[in-house]
């Protein structure tokens, strides 16, 4: 049996809840869970936001354990191995999206916390190939956000060719942002943050910007105006994306990661003289996940979390919901 | 002198006009005039739509004709040569983009109609390097709307890297649309192509396309969802956004050339997991011109015009006006 937290309906707390996981199919592993990050789409989904919460509902898709059993098809991890485990969990890899290594935008995959029990458990179950190795100069215990979050920001800079010699902005400095700042740093790119909230400006440089703007300054703005290469908006807010794409150099892209509430409206024709783009994406690839947590290890790049016990999930939650997270939430396992 | 037609305000007919284009500079030429296409972007200019026209206003930038005047540093032209100058005639040449090739992005650049006199005239003036040789197989006839019309659908072509196994849609088969059927059932493609006149199916199909369908018809949306790499929109209309969108296939593009008078709004969300991207761009550059003219030759792919002496350009802008034309008009020159 495995012991987890699930809410019983969209508006109840956590509580213990076992259940019999099944027999392990050949191609799949259980995950010892040692901790789990918290995610916005952990609260989303117990709150049903998104139409597709089965009940119990248990959270958890940024895992962080051992591999504690094993199916006799898998042949490239070992018992007690560190593993990750984020929002996917199995991917049929026949169509054309899986085989081309773009597994994230399968229409099919099979997903951490939906229809199915997350890492806010003993174990969680997966198919091997989204059990992503956690090299072992890698600070495991911080490591969780990474493979949700962390992705989530670092997946675009692969799809999109940054480049390191490109101007780029990242907009919202939270749980995404202070990661895609970390990660543009070190791609040797010039960093700027855009924010609204002035006391984040010290952070966000320590954090790799190189230049701080005030997204409510219109004269910060239009010293920025046709300059940057790649915006990463990691926001859930309606803000002025006219204004924004404005900031663009020409041929330069607005990306979206975050869950942005209003449709985004633009004129045409300010992109056009720019030959600019607006995009947005899903996660990353298996393989996207293993060259990002490579690249944090070879640049000592970390999710900056706070510890709860996972027996403390529901104060964990609040915590995030109130918007208080700084960045990223980790939950040990103590169940 | 040159003699031209001139819109005295964005009221009044086109009349004679003589001026005087003043000293060649010694990187300019002087085109004698063949012919000029006829471009939607001649309307709007002579009704100040964008509001920055200057009259006199003199229309006409797609032009064909033959050197008749060269400036002293001008090597690689040579007098009688034939050229098409299209809808720039002067980049500086200093800043990135056009030192990276990208002059159709250059801020600085002239414009031939735009505080100048164009095409609709005995000559027009040009920076030489926007006089664009045009291939001796050429029919150099219908050619004048390759220069503008033309390079606004190939250019997207070769920056968006439209692979010759993909599958893409035009929308709206008209002076643009009718040429890039024919350029994307040339570079390879599966070509679809969107209308709601029933009665252009059987046109497409002679063009390129290898299907059509009905915009209107939610059914045959339906059937086409989820499969387009690129879609190329040249329509001045504001249509289902969203629904064009969901045609894509993952990765996809929905690009616009077409004036959208009102501004696009999407959901993010179905952007995301698709990862999908929208964007637009103007005209080529000047490297891209005489590559796409190559393409042309090589694939005989020509404009589908109608011929109008350009002593009727108040005519021809008429036709044009109430949307008869099929697919493009060019003016002989008969001044």
């Amino acid at each position: 049996m495995i012991r987890a937290l699930a809410a019983k309906s969209q508006t109840s707390a956590l509580v213990p809840f076992e259940f019999d996981p099944g027999t392990l199919r050949p191609d799949q592993v259980d995950i010892k869970v040692e901790s789990c990050g918290v995610c916005h789409s952990d609260l989303s989904m117990k709150k049903n936001d998104w139409g597709m919460t089965a009940y119990p509902f248990v959270p958890g898709h940024e895992v962080i354990g051992t591999i504690s059993a094993i199916g006799g098809e898998v042949r490239h991890l070992k018992l007690g191995e560190h593993v990750g485990l984020g929002w996917f969990s199995g991917s049929y890899l026949t169509c054309n999206f899986c085989l081309g290594g773009d597994q994230n935008l399968c229409k099919t995959s099979e997903q951490t916390i939906v229809g199915r029990y997350g890492g806010f458990a003993s174990h969680v179950r997966t198919q091997a190939l989204w059990a992503t190795p956690i090299p072992a100069a890698m600070d495991a215990a911080s490591a969780g956000p990474l493979l949700c979050g962390g992705i989530t920001v670092f997946n675009p800079l692969t799809q999109f060719d940054v480049k390191p010699f490109h101007r780029v902005g990242v907009i919202g400095i939270g749980g995404l942002g202070h990661l895609a700042l970390q990660f543009l740093n070190a791609w040797g790119c010039e960093v700027s943050a855009f924010t609204s909230s002035s006391g984040k400006a010290d952070e966000a440089k320590k954090l790799g910007a190189h230049k701080v703007v005030d997204s409510k300054s219109d004269a910060e703005m239009a010293a920025i105006a046709g300059s940057l290469n790649f915006i990463l908006s990691t926001a859930n807010a309606d803000l002025n994306w006219g204004q924004l794409v404005g900031c663009l150099a020409p041929k330069g892209r607005l990306h979206f990661v975050g869950a942005v509430p209003s449709p985004v409206s633009l004129q045409v024709f300010p992109m056009s003289v720019s030959q600019a783009s607006i995009s947005a994406s899903p996660l990353g690839s298996p393989s996207t996940t293993r060259t990002m947590l490579g690249f944090c290890t070879r640049h000592n790049i970390k999710p900056a979390v706070e510890y709860f016990p996972m027996s403390k999930a529901n104060e964990a939650l609040e915590h995030l919901d109130a918007g208080k997270a700084r960045f990223r939430i980790v939950l040990k396992n103590d169940l």
